[in-house]
């Protein structure tokens, strides 16, 4: 990317290009105009690209000062029917894709030149790419191996025959553990966990006997590990994300659990062990997942719900109590510990009623 | 302090001062008492400080054994009328404030002479202040500001172009990414991450396109961040903590959010993207507040609450569901399930009982 | 253990011997198969154990080809009457129990040399036990005691005269703080932070005053300590975990807390401040206990329940929103934020129609 950002054109020729014709996009007003980046629709100065997705937003979209703005034809044509006067726009079927790939375009992935750090501890018998970069005080155990362009942070760890895809960033202090193999293109944040003991004891006598924990995690290629993440190893079996799964920070994945490709999971999540997400799922922020269950392809459940039972079929769920004045709380919080003699009342004033009525 | 504590005289004055004549206090009893430590009012012995702030705990204070206690005027008056026999009393209008200063002057904040451990990693570029410690293995990259009387923890990770103000802290394992920034006298604990990606992608076709990340997180002055605590980088913009937050542990802020001057949010809470808090908030522990939304200065939410909606009126609130016994909640939460339509067969009784009663 | 794995035979005498015989078995079949690790029944082939021990899965383990299955006597006579064919029975009346025990000496603890990393930072006052292992770049400060065969992983940090047990294991990046304290036989995991501050501060004029926290954790024998999971140090007095506790990832145990004895507390938990859990009590994942209470011995407390006030009696607790498709959620919510009206109005029908009845 040229210091002073790219013209419409060249943006609009770029992701066409890297989509392989998927996003194609077409251009109103000055195709010639200069992006430096991207910005929100309310702060977008004459060098930005703004993008209006939710029509909810079109107020913000009218008023925009963005340089340019990407859109979809119904509101470019609602909003903007004789044009933007000096502002461009781009009208494209996918106008959040395509300004986040525009982002992409406009701040380039950092490129690095290969380096093992002095300070790095490498095990001989670690088989390091050529073309990766170590950074200070990270460790790599015996027998791991770093694929080719893979950027090891500083004071990251990589266990003993645990493996890194091609082009997949370990971020500082991220922790891949012993056996844990993750694919290509992945990026693991600041201090996540990759591997430690699953969760298994039985009990004895009132005592806990612990489960060795056998297995390992296998991650797909493009996954994304928040930071602090944790994601624990299988007992017997592996624990598997598969390709494409973006995953927040503060997640907590149990042994054996399976996580469908290309599901999303936002921050604070729990998924007890054993569970089978399945692929294309959106689990809100804090949302709990019971164990030994499993999630149809696609689903959809809501922050702060606790998944209790297996969902066969795909759909939007959601189980939080709703946010109330204390003071209001106190009292539907005290009703409710007695719903069941509340319904218990209205069956007798039913069964009373309908009595009185036949009367 | 001299090793074996300071009088109650001593205390009194020395927080009078600390504090620019804000606190003062009245002593009944032995001022020149010697206090080595504090202690609850349970426990404490005679050389040995407790408080009482909640009218509540005045039954404790009565039978402490406690070489001084920190009270309110009204407690003091109630509890005391005749003095403590052999025990001090301190008068106070904030007696646990009063109390927390003492303890600060009782247990000083640790000194250090400036050092620089031959294992840490220092970039040429970075700026690192003369009065400052960094312990061992800790990694200071290029161009990082490191200011004076600041104290970097073992195996601290300070990243490109990042800030550290004055006699901040960081405990070991900390790690303040690329560019992010903390104030003046700040404690960042153990295993935080401050600055990696907030997590943002677009979709298309069923996968999810990366948003790169380019903001900050930009912390004020005199901000305490807990032991493995989360603070996402803005998208675009930064996200901002300002001065006087206090965070707890395992707390997840999202990307762009905004956190008001001394609000408190207790360990586990998780904060979505682009939320704005208002300033002196109290957060309870594992609240969780939903993204794109924002809270009125000083509103306070109870534990285990989510909050979904903007909260524009500062106020108590709550939304968790109340602890039952298992077999009661079962059959509760089997009626809740059918809430709506209770309140519709309560509907039909009052609709057939004003028909009968019209009768 | 020989690379072949043991018989049936040396299984039974193994742990009939390191339980002091609390664990008798009888065999069934082939004494003399050779067993090579343990797999679940659905998957486990002739060199594997299996184990059923919930009558549910009965069917499954008719139709297992494991080539031995450890089950009670009930489950042995109603399933295999007259033997299983080929594969071999061993009965014992707690099979899980003996399947864990089966499952260590199938995968023993990996065994190490003493060592100390050249890269590890040993200060001169620490004591070291000469049988303990110190990994890369570790650090482990002034006056800390590491016992005997204690191993530390790399990149972990030992604070000032902190101490671990015998046989204890830190994994990488684990982190005790200074002057903490854990027992023998312990296992800390990767990213685990135990003995930062506890979260106190005093309110004066809308700020908040820090409490110096100068107390300790103190952790018994044989607790297992999840991956970033943090355990805050007492405020004055200690925190205290105690003998056989299993915590799960991603739990915040808050300042002076007490964990009882055998206690089992899944992932994402967190524990408020001076709580006291009894003991052998078993936590849900996600649960959220509130401070300055206690829970009664042996309690259980459903995933995702919030506990907000004592408990004393023992018993099986639970309080979460139960899973609803979001349409019904959205009324059944809508109706929950009037449920006192709804009881208000039931009272009034209830008095109408006793007047109707009347009439």
């Amino acid at each position: 990317m040229a210091a002073d950002g790219l013209t419409v054109a060249q943006l609009v020729a770029a992701i066409e290009r890297s989509t392989a014709g998927r996003l194609v996009a077409t251009i109103s007003g000055d195709a010639d105009r200069r992006i430096a980046s991207v910005a929100p629709l309310e702060t977008a100065d004459g060098t930005q690209l703004g993008f209006l997705a939710n029509p909810r937003y079109r107020p913000v979209a009218l008023t925009s000062r963005a340089g340019a703005i990407v859109l979809d034809a119904a509101s470019a044509a609602a909003l903007f029917p004789s044009g933007r006067g000096e502002g461009t726009t781009i009208v494209c079927d996918a106008p959040y894709a395509w300004f986040a790939l525009a982002a992409q375009q406009l701040t380039p992935a950092p490129t690095f030149e290969p380096w093992r750090a002095e300070s790095a501890r490498i095990a001989p018998t670690a088989t390091v790419d050529a073309s990766a970069r170590i950074d200070e005080l990270a460790v790599i155990e015996a027998g791991a191996r770093i694929g080719p362009r893979v950027w090891i942070g500083a004071g990251c760890y990589v266990g003993a025959d645990a493996a890194v895809g091609e082009a997949t960033r370990l971020h500082p202090g991220a922790r891949l553990l012993a056996g844990c193999v993750i694919g290509a293109r992945g990026i693991v944040h600041a201090g996540a966990v990759i591997g430690a003991d699953g969760f298994g004891f039985a009990p004895l006598d009132g005592r806990w006997i612990k489960i060795p924990q056998t297995g390992r995690v296998l991650i797909g290629d493009d996954v994304e590990v928040g930071a602090n993440t944790t994601i624990d190893r299988g007992t017997m079996g592996d624990t598997v994300v598969e390709d494409g799964v973006k995953m927040d920070n503060q997640i907590q994945i149990g042994h054996n659990c399976r996580i469908g490709a290309h599901t999303v999971i936002a921050g604070c999540v729990g998924i007890a062990g054993s569970a089978t997400i399945g692929r294309g799922c959106q689990l809100g922020g804090a949302a709990m997942i019971l164990g030994h269950l499993s999630i149809a392809d696609g689903t959809i459940i809501s922050s702060g719900t606790l998944v209790s039972r297996t969902i066969g079929e795909a759909g939007f769920y959601t189980g939080f109590f709703p946010l109330m004045k204390n003071r209001e709380w106190e009292r539907n919080a005290a009703t409710l510990r007695h719903l069941d003699e509340l319904r218990e009342r209205i069956r007798r004033l039913e069964a009373r009623l309908q009595g009185t009525n036949d009367a």
